[in-house]
């Protein structure tokens, strides 16, 4: 049975164009870049090329202005860590938004510990920061802003060019977590004026386990990973050259079909949401109507668990995800969803659909007769359900 | 012109069944382990199916205590610094040795800046740590000893079995880098009594970008990336699976194959040493004659360049390396061949030659006359040599 893949934000499948460039680069064993003799300069050519590709994506002033990272929260990390530790004699103040990825979070939370004061500005229903909360919260000792671009939950996307004018005025490095957002929508980080910037593969058909981060020129940081001499000194470590290699394809591809890819999922995004609205009641839309992410749908459902289902559509052979694959391990209610107003019952009922560039209108029909069915089926079982309807 | 390739340090080439089993995975198009749905099941299977191989390699009590990393810089990182802050209450002075990689001397140089206290201690001749050097250095706020099993510039291997002894009698957390042993020797994490042990895929056939960390239950260490909940929250990040893959069937190989390459390798250095002796004068072996890397020679040539050299064998079509790939971009001599006693002539006169599984006496033979011609050719054009043969 062939599956349909319905939660592309754990990872988008990687398009041929990849996969041979991947194969490719496997069978040609390339040496280390690092390396002085002919077998690294081969490898540094590709390396080269694959991070002119990923700057251009993301409209660098220049590809030395990205370095390479193993991940999205590699990158994430290396930018919040980086600038608390860096500038920690300037003031150990850092902002950032009640709605982040853990990949945030969590390093703020390490950084607390470490005698840093963290504030967290709030949002509003659609998960959205306010710019001038962000401009009072700024404090003589701030040093960081990390709010990050689209939301990977509900889709979200933030006011980042107002909110990066403010930083820059007050001499606030910007990070901005753009995982769910480059490669999806177009990210110019030169008009957004932002400082750093993370970003992975798999967001984009490119690999798992390959991302960036982009350093505007000048800005100050702490490697994450100290060693050797790679990355221009700003990331020790042997590169994964066939990882980056299929980065490097993946970010031209997506940035030649951006415009195409945008139509395409904002007509299979309308489609999702009006077969929600049309095949079942009782339900809430999450995030930004208009703000928002193209491919991705965030839905909560009364009276069910979103977990049940995940399971039942994946019996139909349907990939859904209730939130993250990065947070399936958590068993609490999505802080994204309890920031945004939602209770408890309402938060453990949410479904999140993202699709992509190889998703068919028919698999959308199908999954929305299926779902259709499995909530039938599961409200049928809930007295909570049924005593509201007699109400 | 097929290339001689002597540099096995900087990266081991991917071995037929690796890049096989890299292809699959990237033709299966595996999902995210981390999803609820059976996109993720089996994208997990495979995780774990990479992870019991790499525990077998290096005999852990339990595949849990292997986590992955980006390469072994990671995984040095992730051990410093994660011991580092969380012991930090417990004290802030920590051990290394005089010869260590970079990926162990600058993490520990950023944590001297906030406020650690590092005691380096200085080897032999040969570049030994004495077990007892170590145990005079533990005081009472000591949390953690951090010494590599085998150096990647001169291949001695040190005493970690009776270092291990000695720390964990004094309750100091021990930290291995075993990236230039693991899978080149036979290294068992339960017969060396040790906590922590780095590693990485590209030193046994594996590919670049993967690496791993041995974590002893118990042993308590903040993560380096955190985040998502993957590695039971140990090590956040969606998962390089295709690499990971290749770094499984890596450690099966090697390890079904250890005692043919040890043996091999063994052959082969003798090989080169004799062939070295009889060729060139004035030549220096670094490292320790009987604990030392099967597979890595260490030469220092008197009056002429290293660099030179590697440019010149290049042009033969031969890799070589003046030290590790990491530090290429380093100008200053090797803190290595300082630590033993070279001074900084001799030091830059120092080359590095690393075989494998498949190099051939053939291309031992063709190393070993190119070399001997480029030292000549170097050496009639060095007034310093000239001057000394004169007296």
């Amino acid at each position: 049975m062939s599956i349909i893949n319905l939660d592309y934000i754990s990872g988008n499948p990687l398009i041929p164009e990849v996969q041979r460039a991947m194969i490719e680069a496997i069978k040609k064993n390339y040496g280390n870049p690092s390396s002085s003799h002919r077998l690294g300069d081969e490898a540094t050519e590709e390396l080269e090329r694959a991070r002119k590709k990923v700057a251009k994506l993301i409209n660098c002033g220049s590809p030395e202005e990205v370095i390479f990272t193993s991940c999205g929260t590699e990158s994430i990390n290396h930018a919040i860590k980086g600038v608390a530790f860096a500038r920690r004699e300037e003031g150990k103040h850092i902002i950032t938004s009640d709605i982040e990825h853990n990949a945030v979070l969590k390093p703020l939370r390490g950084l607390r510990r470490l005698g840093y004061e963290i504030t967290s500005i709030s949002v509003d229903k659609y998960g959205r920061v306010n710019p001038d909360d962000v401009s009072k919260a700024i404090r003589e000792d701030t040093i960081l802003v990390s709010i990050m671009h689209a939301n990977n939950e509900i889709g979200t996307i933030q006011p980042i060019k107002e909110i990066a004018h403010i930083t820059r005025e007050k001499k606030v490095t910007f990070h901005c977590d753009g995982v769910a957002s480059v490669g999806v929508i177009p990210v110019d980080v030169q008009d957004l004026g932002i400082d750093l910037l993370s970003f992975a593969a798999n967001q984009f058909n490119g690999p798992s386990g390959v991302g960036g981060l982009y350093i505007r020129r000048g800005v100050r940081l702490w490697p994450l990973l100290e060693g050797g001499f790679q990355e221009k000194n700003r990331r020790a470590g042997t590169e994964n050259l066939i990882g980056i290699i299929g980065m490097g394809v993946a970010a031209e591809i997506a940035l030649k079909e951006m415009e195409s890819r945008v139509n395409r999922t904002k007509k299979l995004k309308e489609k999702v949401i009006q077969g929600l609205r049309e095949g079942i009641d009782d339900i809430i839309l999450n995030g930004h109507p208009d703000h928002s992410l193209p491919n991705l749908v965030s839905v909560s459902i009364k009276y069910i668990e979103g977990e049940s289902i995940v399971l039942m559509l994946d019996e139909e052979g349907i990939a859904v995800s209730t939130k993250s694959a990065c947070a399936s391990g958590a068993l609490r209610a999505s802080h994204v969803l309890v920031a945004i107003g939602r209770d408890y019952a309402d938060a453990q009922g949410t479904m999140v659909i993202t699709f992509g560039r190889d998703t068919t209108d028919e698999e959308i029909d199908r999954f929305l007769e299926a779902l259709t069915n499995a909530v039938k089926t599961l409200r049928r079982m809930s007295p909570l359900y049924r005593e509201a309807k007699k109400e």
